[in-house]
């Protein structure tokens, strides 16, 4: 009889963690040990995520003290934090990054996109990127895991079996639309109910950190030497993302 | 000193009646001397109108009775009624449609994207499109003036400029989002709040009947050959169409 | 080994009988057998409930042909349909409804509140309310359940235990808040999008059909002599009813 | 012919310097001399509030360096900071507070209610309660004026009328619903979009700050000497508060 996945979260608080969390705690093979927080260590985690009250027991704590016994751990960090984690991590513990810190394979991408340097390019080289529909046998027996970014996952979900096919030609342009909750559990201007409620707005035009992202993704699965417009704009929704995506066809589609 | 402009309004029950009499019943120079609304008829305009509540003692008719004197009339009906209405207007006599029956000068056009017979194209030729921007001297002398549709306004002020200066070259892509009164006033399975209001969805796509409307009107400011790729989406806000348009520059724009 | 209930259900294309399908097909010892719809007969239930999409393959049918083996049938059916179904149901068939017919005792109460004659009150009074926090036993044998309205639920949750402990004294202020979803499925004039978005308002101020039901219950799990009055708003969200209670407690509480 | 009235503005960058500017902006017989602002000093007014660009050519001071000239200043501040500034004013200058700070007559109820000793009680003596339907002579003569907070004036407009009447006999209950902008300019976890988009909740009950000054101004319009119930809820709208008042008539009304 199969024991359970005994987990750690590194960074249940936010909107990520909370979401893990949920996932994780319906699952009927998964034990989740412990769970980290910055800010709100200490506190129970069915108070700060009041979705899951009733559900776990456990409390946030402010670093993981023991990791014997672990079999993998999930890092739902900002940006920036992982790549201090990783190399300290056991050598056979599995681990699976949500943020973006292990998604690009070259550094100076990352460091233009990201604006810090990274300092674990090493661990990035050992890294799978987790889109399954794309990468789901290297996902099966990976022990690090990139998980994909909001938007490039709306974007490849549309945009890589066209590519992957060779069935599409010329520029291509993404029209992409996110909820308030892709800005994170903080409260920050662009998300204050009062100006958010009915407004929609384009932002960081043609400059996303996912942008990177989706062409590498792109090239990993087929011939991508296309143009990639990419425009972000903010929903007044709380979550999803829907991205139109515009592609010239090579011949008729049905 | 020059005397109030007296107006009728023919339809002036759903949004675009709504914001027409608030205008107007702003406008130092204007005199409202009829308003017609079919179901609304006998209601007191303040009544069906919140916001006009004490500005205006009019209520509903069901039909003008006598034009003599007033020296413009407007139409906010549903498309196909205005077409019934112009030709019977008196000869000198200056209209204003806001309805989607006057703007297309192919008959063939209108009929194939508002799938109905025209039964006043004789009338059509004497109009001038109503957007200020691309037709200001048109529209101060004419005696018939057709509204341009809300797509079609948010296109044409992006597009316009650049078609009109020769800056553009080939395919422009047009993501266009409208609010949900951009639907009318009456409810309807796409309107309903409670599947509305958390949804973002495309609609129509790449046949909106406005699309004939803005290559005209492209057409007429400049040199227009390209395609156009035109989409639909459905916001959950009220009010406002927000259109991110694509286009390649032929030489560098600051 | 205990075979499935078998199960069908009159009226399921509105958001009651949308809900009652998804937590019956996740019900392990459920079998779901024919489920009526009167506009939306002949379609494909995960068609007209997207989320269901994948979950049954059931359509709508327009009547029951047969109800040989079944154990028990939900009605979720407008006001006013379930007392005809329910005099020509088997003498051992289970029938649970959600709808106003069977909950009132009081022919009278019922026939002032819903405006129309009750014809099946011999029916009622073998109804069990089915408020399982006030009434667990009866509903454990009942044969016949009418399940309470929203309104009432929400108000009975919070009251019925102050009542049935003795605890309150003098006038009872209920103001309650719904979501636009308790106006149904079907487009109106109060769930319009462009108006319902950012509204708040009273409706039907002192006169809730839920009222007699209420007070009806709290008779019945305590002494209640008692004054309520109930006010009705909406609120611009789609799901949920919140119902603020003011009462004055008989002595210190903590 | 008058002179225009010269108005300095302290605390122009929240939600309510922008609706004073605006109005003000809009007032035949008013000049804007100088506007201050913490934050956003040295920004034009026009950028940091979008809806007065272009009506607007100052930008915002870190403080009034010249009071000359200057007939009267409003206070937008945060409170506990008017206290600070309306003791050196000018002798004859007119000001017009919107906090809390001058609102109250007794220091004890200031002090607990805000949470913050008051240093400027002498000035309080000297302010009429701005509340035009019920002061309004006081308020034409007035040399400094406090203004109401928003659940204050939501629920006097409702309850003035009848305690000055002598109408209404016992406990008051008052159901407040509010929207977000009420909390101001500043982006917090309370009006941080995911959540507050789908939300409705209750919060502080029954001690909110306009409590003291609701009775206050009820013993001053009549004889108030009932029991006041105030309960405030947050509605998920950007604008305006709606009162929900419940109250026992002495003799029938119509």
């Amino acid at each position: 009889m199969k024991d359970k996945v005994r987990v750690g979260i590194y960074g249940g608080s936010g909107y990520g963690g909370a979401e893990l969390l949920r996932i994780l705690l319906f699952h009927p093979n998964v034990e989740i040990v412990f769970v980290t927080a910055n800010e709100q260590a200490g506190k129970a985690i069915g108070e700060v995520h009041r979705n899951l009250n009733g559900l776990i027991d456990l409390s946030f704590v402010k670093d993981a003290e023991d990791l014997s016994g672990i079999d993998c751990v999930f890092l739902a960090l900002p940006h920036g934090q992982a790549m201090e984690i990783v190399p300290r991590l056991p050598a056979q513990m599995k681990a699976i990054d949500l943020s973006g810190d292990f998604r690009l394979r070259d550094q100076s991408v990352f460091e233009k996109h990201y604006k810090q340097p990274h300092t674990a390019m090493n661990a990035q080289a050992d890294f799978v990127y987790g889109l399954t529909e794309t990468n789901r046998e290297a996902i099966r027996n990976a022990r690090l895991i990139s998980n994909p970014g909001c938007f490039a996952t709306a974007t490849l979900l549309g945009l890589a079996p066209l590519v992957a096919n060779g069935l599409i030609n010329g520029r291509v342009v993404v029209d992409a639309k996110t909820g308030s909750s892709g800005s994170g559990a903080k409260a920050a201007a662009n998300t204050h109910h009062p100006q958010r409620m009915t407004s929609f707005y384009a932002y960081k035009p043609f400059t996303h950190q996912h942008v990177p992202e989706i062409e590498q993704e792109l090239a990993h699965v087929g011939d991508w030497t296309n143009e990639l417009v990419f425009m972000t704009h903010s929903l007044p929704v709380a979550r999803g993302i829907f991205a139109s995506i515009y592609a010239e066809a090579k011949s008729d589609l049905s």
